[in-house]
């Protein structure tokens, strides 16, 4: 690390505010004093240009031959892949406005063994490939990755929970991802005013009393220090010098972009996630309108050659990871608007030209497009969000007011689904989730696997009787979600351990601050049904089905009017509350990595079907192997009060015990909304501003009728855009497995409110 | 990790005499169990086989044409040196009783990044080879070296204190070495069973609640679990099985070599020692020897061969380092004899055959035998070990009742030359030496560094005064020390996380036990030289004489005849006493990674030639860069009162402050310790009687004339094996520099008791 000379930036920053964002490093406090609000409607907005036509159509060509190839148009396997690993790639250099390839080709996925050779090896050889020996040699030989670290650390007790799926999801075979750059900062500062930050902060880490734990961040802050000259070598390539500030907009987004491009071309988490760069991207493209440098054809070309290099990201995956997640969905979530600390909203030109993306080049799964909703949002913004929704079920909705308040800043964005985070100051470590139904099961079997029969939790006493007894059996489920929470915090310990110690994410950091709030993040599954379950045992007379080795493999409540989650009757929603709560409680009870702080979740993805598929038949009727009801949405079929009353259900969870959000996954056919655009529009609006003020978290909006969707699942070539919206990301309907296609088409489709 | 089949090595233990040994792997119960006690004299020794004599002939062929060669016969530069990275190697495989080198040929230096990339490619340049680029690739893109991680967490204050030498010889480029493996486990339990051990253990390490010193236990048994198997592999490469225990005495000393071997295949610390094996060696030797399996000529011959292997381990180095260590020393200390906590000596016959190898092979600088002396040893060792010493000056002396009673232990080995170290419980972490004669200066001059003007330590005030006033000096002394107290102990803090880290021992580690006691190493140079400064200031009433910067480059004592160090004179040595202390107290304020214990020592080895040069001239009169004295021995030229005055001085230094050693190097001319040879013994004998119950902790004992040595400097071609030993270590005289011959020469040879 080399301290750099004094960097003038003044002569960048001329048509922008003062602020205290020219001393510190300070995106909120820049977009603060230099962002324009806009209260009008979609009508200023440009159509694609011819560039961007071709281009999309270009990528819509090698998407088909990408499908046609079987999933993988093509994949390095002797180039590990570093920020520099790679010279520049086009999809079409003489059209794009913005450049930048993870690899030297379009949709040519990258070799990436530092979160584990097995994977990439795997994953590698299910498309056909195979990993080149002298780089199997060096990941299993010379550079330990991060999945053997793990690995030589769990228990036996870990690897039974992970192996029986009690667990699941762990990212300890590749990246944990989730981690959010502040990539704005290089457009405004430029790399060498950034690494000249990580040179102070250097200097101040620690008293010289050498402690792990400053040893560690000193280190890491080096490792950053390189990873930020890296990207000035990598946009080098591409014949910029991002060293200094951005001069205009189409500079600025590309250097935006460049960050993370760093990022994507070095970690293969699951969630790799964008952040908040459309006011920045606005305050330059405003400048740049204000100096008659660009209309606004050229503004959106921009933004929709950003969006299109997004839709572009590729990892290569094991046939596991592929269940769990179908459709090579990559969370590049983009969170936009919200309202300011001050009051203002941040809805800006650039968030309409975002949402035009999908006009212009058609419906698309990402970026992972996240509205931070408040009622406040001006009607114009929420009226053309709601009809993009209605047109392409693409887009989520998040409770900016809920979030704001909890995080404590208006900066903040969205990992992964749901996830917020600080952007500057914050740090979430990723942690699946722990499988709550099926404990349920091991409670009443005395630890043994439903599916599996095999001892997995501890071997406390089954329940014996006939009818399940509401306290003994609530006292046998306190005793296994206390074993749950052990074994699943502390399997996350070694995971987060690891990761630092072997997959640090350099480039990622490097664009935040040094010294970050930390999020201990977990994850709950199958609420729904453990809820329900609970609830039959307690109100529902529930009746034991043994099979011949006595275990519990059925369930008939004699009583099966018993309360549902999802009606809006406290006496179920009170059972779902209490149980995420108590959960929270007891992994707080334990070590937690670098001193995080414990959040958790209620999200599944489309993992809500594997989730299922791993579950033995539960208390609440949910037969063995059928899907989960995603995230925190209720129960198939338990909802009987219409869509108000299931969404208050969800609504009652409180978020301050589950930070790392709480996804519902809404459908609801156009008819039931309105018969036509204006009052489908306003209904949705309603619905949202409606669900948001009673606390509801988040929000997916799929508009369909069911018979759309079994439609395509028939002719799927009639249907190539349609996009559907699971629980937290979005996806095309045809890259889902059938199951999963059936579980889509199986939920709930509201068709009263 | 996988558990083994219950293993049943009762059959291989025919012979030996039961014990708790047989249930828990205690090779001191072995030993305390089964040794026999020799009490003769040294008749029943045999001579070299023809084969000795051949292979021994071989090696020393071969050693001249390696100093031919530069220094350096061949060296790999593109095979990353691992347990198992080469096929077998031989010297001559028909005549070898003991089989296994470093690389695939005798006297080869492998490739060890690990440690530093550029310290290895730096040491392949001084002898004109380039590493692979490949391997510069790996281990600079894809496997950060310890070196790297060092210099990512130091401090400025470090490096500056590192660069100016303040502090020297830190293992911050390399191996910190130092660690003794419990060897004789694979000779009597075979690896199966040690691994099974190591299984064991992992399971108990934690209960589940995964904090950080769990994770990293837990992940390094299992490198060691690893380490084992692949002993397993590098030695069925030569045709043995080491799963299970050795079955006579040629398999005995075969296993214990092939784990020393993992040992110097994997890591380059500056010292490797080997321990104790002596006694397990004997056992073995004595069965086979009692079945009438072997005669003594056979039994001597696998020692020969044994020493002879110890004889070729090369590490290939940089010319910094060389100059710091001359005659490739690499301290593969043996660790003999010593009283056992039940009150029996532990010399056998296998004692006297190690003694016999300088004699059958010639002498030699490796292994660096070291007697572990008390006053009880039979006379009939203890006399022909000073026969040996007169001989040929190849060995050293410690104190055992001191080590024994200090560290708990009689089965503790000596780790470089004077640092015990319990050998199954106890670990140490290397840490170098810091400069006190030069804090002297520092003291003196504020903090600027006298030679290179700059400031280095703090800017505290300089002394201005003509006459230093002795109360305004220690105020200044006390600051500075706790200044290099606090950069000294946690820069080595750094040093010993990265170097688990990066560079962690799972060979030397796999055959210890899984929990242990870790020491943190230190130590002092320039002792005699600060302390005779402080007298001077204290009783000499010292002058500073300034350069045209005020800096003090000079001094003159008014009164000459202040006390000096070296004199028994309590007035003096108290200083001495005081300063040890002091500054272990200082350096035990801090934080020491991983709860080890605090330790320094006194020793310098041949580096107190490159600490003299490297400091200005001290208020005792020693010029500008003139060497030191070695280790704790008294500046050269201030004894004035004989040799065991001399001796009685250092004898003073409280090893409880000092566990890491404290060096005396000892010269005595042959006719001052008598006339005939058995005078010269008794004489001998009497004096490290007498130094070690006056609680003197180690001895160096050259005997020479000064004359031999200057005709040696002159015409090295006459004494081609002339060993001299100097702080710590044996060498060919010829192997030094002219600076450190002179140094040697210049040295106080006794010639008055």
């Amino acid at each position: 690390m080399a301290k750099t000379e004094e960097i003038n930036l003044k002569e960048f920053w001329d048509g922008f505010n003062k602020g205290d964002w020219q001393e510190e490093i300070d995106i909120r406090d820049f977009i603060q004093h230099n962002y324009t609000q806009y209260e009008g409607d979609e009508s200023f907005l440009a159509g694609p240009t011819d560039a961007t036509t071709t281009l999309n159509d270009q990528l819509m060509d090698l998407k088909k031959k990408e499908r046609e190839a079987g999933g993988v148009l093509d994949a390095d396997n002797d180039i590990p892949a570093t920020v520099i690993s790679h010279g520049p790639g086009y999809l079409n250099k003489d059209l794009e406005k913005i450049v930048g390839l993870q690899t030297d080709a379009p949709l040519k996925r990258a070799f990436m063994p530092f979160g584990g050779i097995r994977m990439a090896e795997d994953a590698l050889e299910a498309y056909g490939y195979k990993v080149d020996p002298t780089q199997h040699k060096i990941f299993t030989e010379y550079r330990k990755t991060h999945n053997q670290g793990v690995f030589d650390a769990y228990t036996p007790d870990m690897r039974k929970a992970r192996h029986f799926k009690i667990i699941t999801g762990l990212p300890d075979a590749y990246a944990r991802g989730r981690i959010i750059p502040d990539l704005p900062r290089i457009a405004v500062y430029g790399i060498d005013r950034l690494a000249a930050e990580k040179f102070s902060d250097f200097d101040n880490i620690g008293d010289g009393e050498m402690t792990d734990d400053v040893i560690q961040l000193r280190e890491e802050i080096n490792e950053q220090y390189r990873a930020l000259q890296d990207m000035k070598k990598m946009a080098a390539s591409y014949g910029f010098d991002i060293s200094k500030p951005a001069q205009n907009a189409q500079e600025a987004i590309q250097w935006i972009y460049f960050g993370y491009l760093a990022a994507i071309k070095t970690q293969n988490g699951a969630a790799m996630s964008v952040g908040r760069i459309d006011t920045t991207m606005d305050i330059f493209i405003q400048r740049d309108l204000d100096r008659g440098l660009i209309t606004e054809e050229q503004a959106q070309e921009m933004v929709d050659h950003f969006v299109m290099k997004l839709r572009m990201v590729r990892f290569i995956r094991t046939e596991d990871y592929n269940s769990l997640f179908s459709g090579d969905p990559i969370w590049a979530t983009l969170s936009m608007c919200g309202i300011g600390m001050d009051g203002r909203h941040h809805v800006t030109k650039t968030a309409f030209r975002v949402l035009k993306t999908l006009e212009n080049m058609g419906a698309a799964p990402e970026p992972n497009i996240t509205l931070l909703w408040s009622d406040r949002l001006p009607e114009g913004f929420k009226r053309y969000a709601t009809e993009v929704s209605i047109k392409s079920s693409t887009i989520q909705y998040e409770n900016d007011d809920l979030m704001r308040n909890q995080w404590g800043t208006d900066y903040y964005g969205i990992a992964c689904c749901v996830s917020a985070q600080p952007i500057a100051t914050g740090v979430q470590y990723f942690g699946a989730r722990a499988n709550l139904a099926k404990t349920i099961l091991y409670a009443i079997n005395g630890g043994v696997d439903e599916l599996a029969k095999k001892q997995v939790g501890p071997a406390y006493e089954p329940i014996s009787s006939d009818i399940i007894d509401y306290k003994e059996f609530m006292g046998k489920y306190d005793k296994m979600l206390d074993w749950l929470a052990d074994i699943y915090v502390n399997t996350l310990n070694t995971i987060h351990y690891m990761h630092d110690k072997y997959y640090y994410e350099s480039a990622q950091l490097a664009l935040k601050n040094s010294r970050l709030d930390r999020t201990f993040a977990t994850g709950i599954s199958g609420l729904s049904h453990a809820v329900d379950s609970i609830s039959a045992i307690k109100y529902g007379q529930v009746k034991v089905i043994r099979d011949e080795d006595g275990m519990a493999i059925d369930f008939e409540a004699q009583n099966p009017d018993y309360p549902r989650y999802g009606n809006n009757d406290d006496r179920a929603d009170d059972i779902a509350k209490w149980l995420v709560k108590t959960f929270y409680n007891k992994m707080n009870t334990h070590h937690l990595y670098r001193g995080s702080k414990l959040s958790t979740s209620v999200l599944t993805i489309t993992s809500n079907v594997v989730y299922g598929k791993n579950t033995g038949t539960t208390p609440n009727g949910r037969q063995a192997g059928e899907p989960f009801s995603p995230g925190a949405n209720p129960a198939y079929g338990a909802e009987k009060n219409g869509a108000l009353a299931s969404l208050l259900s969800t609504a009652k969870i409180p978020y301050r015990y589950a930070t790392d959000g709480i996804s519902n996954t809404f459908g609801v056919t156009p008819n039931t909304l309105g018969h036509d655009d204006n009052a489908r529009k306003d209904a949705l609006v309603n619905m949202v501003d409606g669900y948001m003020t009673n606390q509801g978290m988040h929000l997916n909006i799929n508009v369909f009728n069911k018979q759309t969707l079994m439609d395509a699942q028939k002719h799927p070539e009639e249907y190539p855009t349609l996009t559907v919206r699971v629980s937290g990301y979005c996806v095309y309907f045809a890259d889902l497995t059938k199951e999963q296609q059936d579980d889509v088409i199986s939920r709930t489709f509201f068709d009263e409110m």
